[in-house]
């Protein structure tokens, strides 16, 4: 699958429209996003802190689009784990996921998000149902 | 803490703002959140499926608010687990949350995610930090 | 499946065998397992903590049982998270475990390992596959 | 720390001493640890199969060990996250982890889990508490 392509599935959801959210490279059982700022993403006011679901939703998305870059489609998330590591400040933020393990019925996938500044502020793993009949 | 005060400190969070989000009752160690329904939230416009990443800020979201109702302040978040359940359809979603355990420097809540059917559509569970001294 | 039946399906592990694990009751998509103490299960010496090995591993066992006396046969698990809520000193353990939610797939499961002064140690879920296909 | 140094902390814990758990190496933020087998690690007789008890002792283990390496001490488990990915068979267990992030207060490490082919058979992350007062 190529960035065109797999820019094609993630633009079929609203919530990706809205977050903007573009296809920067597509490697070997690897892919980057980026998503831009938008004033809608802070927590705290206070902290200046991007929401915990917002990074939560990158990471679901950075292993749901790796694993589909790998199989040709995207497939539901059974789980998902996500640990915050630090406060993600106003900026651009960028998702780096790979795909872990692809078996028969499920595949683990696990992604880190970068902030405008570089730094990793969260990481964390999905587990993508890939079986033949993809009702949960 | 009453229903007003802890909907005013989740109307401080512009995120919360944008998804509406409401306390709806707080209990002994639990409490309950509304959001109505926003085209945003489709991840498949196929199945007329709610983002997973909707349904962890939900999940994320109602176990801080249940530490904050016992502990009378808000506290970041560590770490996150959901597990989806089923396609959460277009229509108002709610969330129970209730602490699990609160201890010195962390406490645990869990949460379910329910569809405007009553069906339990996500539940998961997070971990906040409550210690005194609040940077991770 | 009755307490007898579902003890003939803990006993046929050796490792569940090692741990002497004995079933106290089957209720309503929920189990209680027991096990007695061994003094291998101890992590520090200097704090008499039992190891979170042991607890992550009756988290999984209870949640597995749980889906087991649900729908007659013990399945794969598939993913698992443990929260640690403080040290559990020497003494039996007892774990109760519930059926959170079962699909054609996956079934999810929660549980909560109790120490011999009845505080709640650990608490966590398992996700478990419970589709016709056996093969993970 | 070197291996001898970790070594004796890893022997302080009777469970790691009932394991015969081993430091093979350390390397930058990584550490690798081996368990010779035992016929009480099976969970299923018919599969072969090693308990996934045992997979997520080596996750914690791992991680924490890990975590202990860089900072110098071995450091209470707050939550863990195991995905298994296949059987594991008989024979000596292997399991690379490293530091994903060390905060002021908690460390998150991610561990890999690998049979005696080499084939990853679980993989996951534990969230260790670094702060000054130890308790949880």
């Amino acid at each position: 699958m190529n960035v065109p392509q797999l820019q094609a599935i993630v633009d079929r959801s609203p919530l990706n429209r809205w977050l903007r959210m573009s296809v920067e490279s597509i490697g070997n059982n690897c892919i980057t996003l980026r998503i831009p700022w938008r004033d809608e993403f802070i927590s705290s006011p206070e902290r200046q802190s991007t929401h915990g679901g917002i990074l939560a939703t990158l990471i679901d998305g950075g292993g749901d689009y790796a694993v589909a870059a790998a199989i040709g489609r995207a497939t539901p998330t059974l789980n998902l784990h996500v640990d915050f590591h630090r406060v993600a400040p106003p900026g651009d933020l960028v998702v780096n996921a790979r795909v872990v393990h692809a078996g028969r019925t499920v595949a683990t996938a696990e992604a880190q998000v970068f902030d405008c500044g570089g730094r990793m502020v969260a990481s964390g793993r999905g587990l993508y149902f890939v079986g033949a009949q993809a009702k949960q």
